[in-house]
């Protein structure tokens, strides 16, 4: 898709209100690589109903999910090697959204387009770009993701889909202190410990960075099965906030062997990846991997590994959506801030001056 | 029921607000003969809630599905021979809505009375008269539907229930191109034939004809399975619109046997009615009966028939729904119109004018 | 709980708009003695989220159900011996709704508390008093109800959820000539005699007492099941309604073996209990109990009373609900009353009377 093509065909999207309820010049995941398969995937997306799309060349493509005939989701149609074709009367669309063919009439209305939105695949995610009025263009390039390129990871992910607004899904993300409490029945462990770890945050204009260290410690189950530990390991917990995604970096070595603070330091991995879309102002999209390299029984670790987290982003899901429906049935009323609440504050203040400047 | 009785419990109605969302001085489809059976029917047309029934001379009745006592829909309660006794308290209501017994009591309020419709029925159709204020009393009889009564046909019918606005079934139905697209599993076939084939409109104040003729057509399956053509078949289309329903009428004969535009033609029919009648704004009711006149397995093609037809409406009413959905979604913004749009639109301009003259 | 503590928590509650929906200063039922075991409950009454708990002593406790902290509902947490403890980050509350713990802080903020509602245990029943702005403070104790605590009957009980406002569930219970009608399939029987039974109401300036004895007649199955009449019985069918509950008590004695006017006459007794409390405008929350003293085979009877009210229940529902749903699509009209509404119209006089002085 050539940059003219996007921009004249953006003119059909509703302008957004001042200030848009989310900061637009950000590149959001999308979807993952391996969803794009041999059919349209319909997703609202920023309040934008989407359809997600491989042309015959492979790209990936994104356009406004409504034929401009009769309206019809082009995520019921199917794919072709030029595009979709609608599911209804049968109008063709290529990844710019042009129209290639109307059946029935040799003319091609000249209005006969449906809008298209900057779409880009990079390692084996689907990122979407939709700007402000003044950077309808992308501005920089998508966020690399190495963890699922490199090879040294052992992967899998899903999506969640929330009824909660997805600030409440960063909070949750970048406070680990709920592991005691929400997670009780997976990889809580003792609540006083989570609670207690002394805490790092650093923040910057678009990004948080909280880390726990927690020293000659017990290594957990899925950790030395996973993991030729010798004894005691010295563990760490890295999460890294920016607007659109997290990741939430876990891990351990031999207690006393390498320093927590070298980027390069050996032992076992566990890698969360956190993509937060906005479905709507009140519900989200939640896209998420978990890799781990692990020595032993590689395959079997990771499914257990992604079985765990599943359990535990069902307790979280439990959790945030009960949470919002409260707020919603008690109102605008002011909350009680406490200490483990400082991550997610400060990432609740980027969004807002990311919101107003665009 | 007595025109003045019908004139004077119509006061109680609420009066539509200018202009009406329906134009209102019509015989619109409330069901079908076989409905009404040992139970009242509750079902909601042109807004208002209704209760459908026989009284013990056999005659449709219907009132508004309210009891003037505490307003419990009078469908939940039972018929007798006097009419229908509502299922709270037992009052008893005769078909023009008089109250003929208040248990507990021998007096029966003056007020005591719900609203009559004009309903009546004709060729195994319930018809419904709501009427503007200047025409309460019905200004012609409901409409004749032979095939229901000559005795040539066999058919077997059933009623949809729509999440989409009774206009975009109209739609649906005076476009026959979509079978190439929607009914892929189908009737679908070659889309571009479909498409192509040449199609003749003609329209006035309250119609419009939508002809499609496909000469030396080889028969589908369910043609040759049903009557004994010799080879190729000439093949018709035909829909006629009206304000409240549709017929869809197709068929063939042998080819070059005899005059498509003969309308006493023999060969091979299948005769749809549809009748589509809004629930609400924003819902509807669509009443079909499909009829054959097969030579051959004269049940079994039938079953067959109407089978296929099913099918064939299921899958309309998934993609209008959706439609719908995405209208709602994306809110009034410009659609484009195609060549096979002509006779929808037809349709579209003649309940418009009736709409703002009612 | 002191009376302090609740008077300084109340300020966080929204002020209710004059006049109030509901009539404030009167104690409601929250739910029944058996309810409150290993975990909270959270329940909406007159409009508020509640969450109920036991503290360790036993006693009923009742608070606003929201964690200050983040909003999680307090039912989704855990109960220590001190209090409840949020599921999500784990602060501690108690019985009053001080917050006793906050995770990884020493320091409990001043604002770390949530409002706190007066709630009473009596007679197996757990009362709540909401109150007027003047009337934080209960001005008298809750109702006794000695049926459940004086060991002469056996009893059973349960909650249903209404989605009706709470004051169509009094018109039903007020009126016993729908059992004619409704309860054709358990307890109608001959509806004439319902509707016609000589009817006694009296009320005052917040109760409302209809009688009804039928002398003289043929005892139900059930009577003669649970206890042994020599024959015809004297019946007699008492209804007590008092702003926040009803007592239906019925029975029979043998046929002019004793005044059915005397309080302390023998026989066959069938008593019970409906605490009716609005969870919103238009939902309610319905408890009940049904006792009996039945001479024999008092466990089978009581189980075959207890099913009985429980069909008789269920149909009430169903009819109560689409009358109410029908009250909606129909919108604010006018009703005719009839002679059974007399006791039905008191209550409601009396409850709007209340209303718009609280």
């Amino acid at each position: 898709m050539s940059t003219s093509q996007a921009q004249s065909l953006a003119y059909e999207v509703a302008a957004p209100a001042a200030p848009p309820k989310f900061p637009l010049d950000q590149w959001y995941v999308a979807g993952f690589a391996w969803e794009l398969k041999d059919k349209p995937i319909g997703r609202t997306l920023l309040g934008q109903p989407v359809v997600l799309f491989r042309t015959a060349d492979g790209r990936p493509a994104a356009l406004e999910d409504r034929c401009c005939h009769r309206a019809l989701p082009l995520s019921h149609g199917t794919l072709e090697a030029q595009g979709v074709r609608c599911g209804y009367h049968g109008l063709l669309f290529n990844g710019a959204g042009q129209c290639l063919e109307v059946p029935g009439q040799e003319r091609i209305p000249t209005k006969a387009r449906v809008p298209a939105y900057h779409v880009r695949e990079r390692d084996r995610i689907i990122w979407i770009w939709f700007g402000s009025a003044e950077h309808r263009e992308p501005t920089c390039e998508p966020p690399a993701y190495e963890v699922h390129s490199s090879g040294e990871y052992l992967y899998d992910g899903g999506v969640y889909h929330y009824q909660a607004p997805y600030q409440l899904i960063h909070d949750n993300l970048l406070d680990l202190s709920h592991l005691g409490y929400v997670h009780l029945r997976t990889i809580g462990g003792n609540a006083s410990i989570h609670m207690n770890a002394r805490m790092r945050v650093e923040s910057d204009d678009s990004s948080v960075r909280v880390v726990r260290h927690m020293p000659g410690s017990v290594p957990p189950p899925t950790y030395t099965a996973a993991y030729p530990f010798r004894g005691k390991v010295d563990r760490w917990q890295e999460i890294e906030f920016r607007v659109t995604h997290l990741r939430i970096w876990t891990g351990a070595v031999d207690a006393g062997s390498e320093s927590l603070d070298d980027p390069r330091r050996g032992g076992f991995h566990m890698r969360g990846f956190h993509g937060v879309t906005p479905e709507t102002e009140s519900t989200s999209h939640y896209f998420w991997t978990i890799a781990t390299n692990p020595r032993s029984n590689p395959e079997e670790t990771k499914a257990k590994v992604v079985e765990q987290t599943v359990m535990t982003f069902d307790e979280d899901k439990v959790v945030i959506e009960a949470q919002y429906r409260n707020m919603l049935a008690f109102g605008p009323r002011p909350l009680v801030d406490i200490h483990v609440d400082v991550g997610a504050n400060r990432a609740r203040r980027i969004i807002e001056r990311l919101r107003q400047a665009s």
